[in-house]
């Protein structure tokens, strides 16, 4: 009457990668059925797994007729003999193939998933996301990411850190009072999280080192290549630090990590894309907000010198900079001004209108902001006076700052940017599976 | 003018737990400090970090007037010569200190974080969550919590998983039209998801294998011990599955390898709460509802047959049943009632009033969900209709089973549930960093 459950995989399926190492044997494959070539006595199919793709030869008109009523996309089961054949995928083959249909007759997607190089338009992509993310094109930096969130969280692992997971609706809009979903809580007004700061920074009093892998919501009214309203913020908070270059130091390693991680994990993608994984370095060059200011002026044309933040074409110009004199694709930039920099933030010791944060830059564009951070109360307190804030909003926050916490700092890494920046994507919603932004809530 | 970023750690500090294993030697330690006691001319610090606790001798009167301003919970770094002291924890104490402040005079915690037990109630550890999770009583659900995660993804991944991240606002409430948040989109109303479940079965269509780890919105007006309106939801979807029974087998692989991460990755954390890690079976039991509840009939002097759920009592029954026929904490109940099962769910061949699904009981309580679903795209428009819904609102939904899906299933487990269970929680809220439910949303 009771019977134990089963062990993993009781069916005898075997991918299409595994086939070369089969041949001789009878065996069975399940997959999507990728193309079909029908010729004169010939009909090929081809099976794609998630290992790969695998080429099935039916012949003589029984069995050219049995496959007739399937469409590209059906699901099928198909048990074969694995024939070596030079020609096919891996060198191997399926004949005298018995094909059973998993599914129903699939309808035509949206673009012909078979074809090597995708034509279809963004829109379209997005708007038939569930079926186009089947192209290996388009799943491959998804593929990508999730191999940078293991190397990300392996990389922090190893350097004692916890994972914790915060609120992701907020009582206030603390952060910066403008970008923010409101919610009904309740019948009360609420907020989706801008970031895990003021919890990651709380949870630095509690573990010392932890990181946060979540989403995170900016109501940013912009419709640009390069905006998401929901993006996966990659979250390391640490306490015990001298200064913003221990979390620079934390920060390379985790680079190296995600760089490693997807070598080892998603190294097909890269190849399929052309994605070149950059060299992290031992040590990653840096550069001080002014010196990079100084620099630019005397090297571009321009003079940013007052500016208190750092073009778009300034942080090319600096990445490429980097590129040239240091052999680098990072570049820190250090001491931006605290004016552009959130309240919580550390002043630079003895030059207090420049901070102890940084940005790191990545083939021309910022990836990751991080600093040290503010620890003791009374300083919190001055900080928001200076800029005319009430610290009641932030009570709760400023809590574990009254009983003690050591200096410390972190940064935050977004996963959808760094994936964009590592496959040169021309979008960064080619690297969500299914972006959120001003115009699209669907799929 | 440009210097290379420091490598990681360039202070030398050692942590609490090291001390025994260098014995004569000077170090510097840091963290806060956890109690001081003041005898005639000896002042006792025991300072606390990640790894534990340290105690520090002051003697003279200077020394011991030179913290007479650090109140409990301060931050300090305690330069001084570890010595060997059987009294002192791990057998080794810090003598001859120069001890200095890292923060500024800690105001008093709610309650004394250096007591072993925690006396304070519930809603004022709530309240006080960045100074209270302090208490390593406090804390050590959270290490757990973090094992967990870790186990469940090693376990995955180590059988051909994908991680993905999909959108936690969704244009319209499908799973469940009640207990949702609304949330102004630019304007639109969309909701916060209520679980990943459309998505993970989309996207078994591009990667086969699919987990996600993230937050939940459940907008219950229930105020119980029970209940999170956000909680971490550990999702698995697979395809390609013979019928439940392929799921069950991966849920058990999961749940030995969380059981193992926790055991290795939070052993101390086990001890320090009295939690018993579960064994588990290498085959979980499993009984079928329909027969579950004849059990009930026979043995319990209740008739539960008719019923379309089981009750939280006749849940506890079966646990308590299992572990004594079976020796196991773990129990699945399969073949649930459809009529109580979502739309997507497959039924059981033959017996269709009954699903291919199951519950997967621990310690007394439902801890998982999960099931085979439907794959075809005419099978989920029966569903609909015959539940006299409109498959309109599910046009995203249903893209995906138009175009070719494999028979699949899947289950989500909640990570607070699971953690409350293993260390015996009075209330879930106990495994929640910042739990948010109907009366709370700070801090």
């Amino acid at each position: 009457m009771i019977s134990p459950s089963t062990t993993v995989a009781p069916t005898h399926r075997v991918l299409a990668a595994e086939l070369p190492a089969l041949i001789g044997r009878e065996v069975t494959v399940q997959g999507w059925l990728h193309r079909r070539r029908t010729l004169k006595s010939v009909v090929f199919l081809v099976l794609r797994d998630r290992s790969g793709l695998a080429q099935i030869v039916l012949t003589g008109p029984e069995a050219t007729a049995g496959v007739a009523g399937h469409p590209e996309e059906t699901v099928l089961q198909v048990t074969g003999t694995v024939t070596a054949a030079p020609q096919a995928p891996g060198g191997a083959e399926l004949t005298s193939p018995r094909v059973t249909a998993l599914s129903g007759p699939a309808e035509p997607p949206p673009f012909d998933l078979y074809r090597p190089a995708v034509t279809a338009s963004l829109p379209t992509i997005l708007d038939h996301a569930p079926v186009a993310l089947r192209h290996p094109v388009l799943r491959a930096p998804h593929v990508i990411s999730a191999a940078s969130v293991a190397g990300f969280r392996e990389a922090l692992d190893g350097l004692a850190f916890t994972e914790i997971h915060t609120p992701k609706v907020v009582a206030s809009a603390t952060e910066s009072g403008a970008n923010v979903f409101a919610i009904d809580w309740f019948g009360t007004r609420a907020y989706l999280a801008q970031s895990p700061q003021f919890f990651k920074q709380a949870m630095v009093g509690v573990f010392e080192r932890v990181y946060e892998v979540g989403p995170v919501f900016r109501a940013e009214p912009h419709d640009t290549a390069r905006h998401l309203a929901q993006y996966t913020s990659l979250d390391a908070e640490l306490g015990f630090v001298t200064d913003h270059r221990d979390v620079m130091a934390v920060l390379r390693e985790v680079l190296a990590g995600m760089t490693d991680a997807v070598r080892r994990r998603a190294g097909d993608a890269c190849a399929l894309l052309g994605a070149a994984l950059p060299a992290v370095p031992e040590r990653i060059p840096e550069i001080h907000f002014a010196r990079a200011q100084e620099l630019i002026a005397a090297h571009t044309g321009e003079d940013p010198r007052g500016e208190p933040d750092l073009a778009p074409a300034h942080e090319r110009w600096l990445s490429e900079w980097a590129l040239r004199e240091h052999g680098s694709e990072f570049l820190f930039v250090t001491g931006y001004p605290m004016v552009k920099r959130p309240f919580y933030t550390h002043p630079e010791p003895g030059r207090p209108e420049y901070s102890n944060s940084f940005d790191l830059l990545f083939r021309g564009l910022e990836l990751v902001t991080g600093g040290q951070r503010l620890h003791r109360h009374e300083d919190y307190l001055a900080a928001l006076a200076a800029r005319g804030e009430s610290p009641e909003p932030y009570t709760g926050y400023l809590a574990a700052f009254r009983h003690g916490m050591p200096p410390h700092g972190g940064f935050a890494l977004g996963l959808e940017r760094w994936t964009a920046r590592l496959i040169g994507a021309d979008n960064i919603r080619r690297t969500a599976l299914f972006p959120r932004d001003l115009h699209r809530l669907t799929p």
